[in-house]
């Protein structure tokens, strides 16, 4: 599957009603007729981000130029559902192994995270809904065919996500700086690795909400790995602790 | 400082002779005069790549229009030596922990790598002249501020190197999925770690000048991970050995 754009009212607002996995809604700011009032309601309705942009936005997004004042993007590839994961799991006879990521804006960030959940033996990859790139195409390229295998489920909030598993039983451990030393904490069992954003880290709330919060050691001059690397790092740490 | 570039015989010859380190000369294809021939033999006096090309090629290059069959590349940082990389070590007195790249093409995995190298305290980066990616303004940018603490040196010959830091007590390790299990090797003491090009891993020859081989162990189904997280996978399984 490739990433696609959808345009125009009609088209949009059957998108959605055919159930398609919509990632994203551009939406003439200021246009409140029918149509574009239905979409917002699909939109709300399966918590798709809309995006309000001016006209000259949606001509520059438009491969058509008839876009009607709305324009959709669909997912290059499909997503999972944690249930599939905790499925994977289960199949393999493995305890859990999630990696959330908080906000990743890089696609070639992204495609890089899933090769190394691939084989770091990682069950699937937890995004959000908002504020972070999705399943583009880039993202399908970069991940090397990874996401053939490993599969990427996007949700709403990812606090609740995290107590959701808490419930199931899997651990939460965040890679922060002001954690403690990877090596020194406890990363065996049922386990979920939580990445930030390229700028900022892991967020305050979400950091909260954490079992574990780990660090990876820090020896140089400069604030940060870039984020693709630290989640490498993190994950086979897991990994490593997983085989002794 | 910013990458830049050199247009015309003289100023191309004038740089030379001052000592700028430059990346790679573009001549003009079967060009034989004087001044050209002297920047042949200024550029094999320094080792520095040249490429001979039509003048299309070079039209495109040119930013002044005036290039008069060659155009020089200048590094947009200066490199190191191996010795700097020796002497930083000792100044911090540490065990040497270097990490040699054959023929990364990537920037932002040049880039990425530098970072990493900067946090897990190596003490340098060492990379070919050939068939690589050397340090451009993208390199400088992707490495988010590390190539002003580490350093980079560029050498003819990687293997002839790795000789030279076995000489001076430096073992070397490269990573490769035939080697043994990275958490099973000692990879204490003085160190160079090799990581190799984004699609083919390390080369032969070089393998076998290795005294370890490493392997990340890989437990997915694709075939290996992006070349910037594994180098980060292995300088931070040293940086663990170093730590215990």
């Amino acid at each position: 599957m490739n990433e696609s754009i959808i345009e125009g009212r009609n088209p949009v607002i059957e998108a959605f009603r055919a159930g398609k996995e919509i990632e994203k809604v551009y939406i003439l700011d200021g246009c409140h007729d029918g149509p574009i009032m239905t979409v917002k309601r699909e939109a709300s309705k399966k918590k798709t981000p809309v995006k309000y942009v001016d006209k000259e936005m949606l001509d520059r997004l438009s491969e058509t130029g008839k876009h009607q004042g709305v324009i959709a993007y669909i997912a290059a590839y499909d997503y999972i559902e944690i249930d599939d994961m905790f499925e994977k799991a289960k199949e393999k006879g493995e305890d859990p192994f999630f990696i959330m990521l908080e906000h990743i804006e890089d696609p070639h960030n992204l495609g890089a995270i899933i090769r190394t959940a691939n084989l770091a033996g990682a069950h699937g990859v937890i995004i959000p809904k908002d504020r972070a790139v999705g399943l583009t195409s880039t993202v399908a390229r970069t991940s090397a065919g990874a996401l053939n295998y490993t599969g990427v489920a996007r949700v709403t909030n990812l606090s609740r996500t995290i107590e959701e598993l808490q419930k199931r039983g899997v651990w939460s451990v965040c890679a922060d700086m002001d954690g403690e030393v990877m090596y020194k904490l406890n990363l065996k069992g049922p386990i979920c690795m939580v990445i930030g954003n390229e700028g900022e880290g892991v967020g305050r709330l979400l950091k909260e909400k954490c079992d574990m919060i780990a660090s990876i050691p820090m020896n140089g001059d400069i604030d940060s790995l870039n984020a693709s690397v630290a989640a490498g790092v993190l994950a086979f740490e897991i990994v490593r602790q997983r085989m002794s």
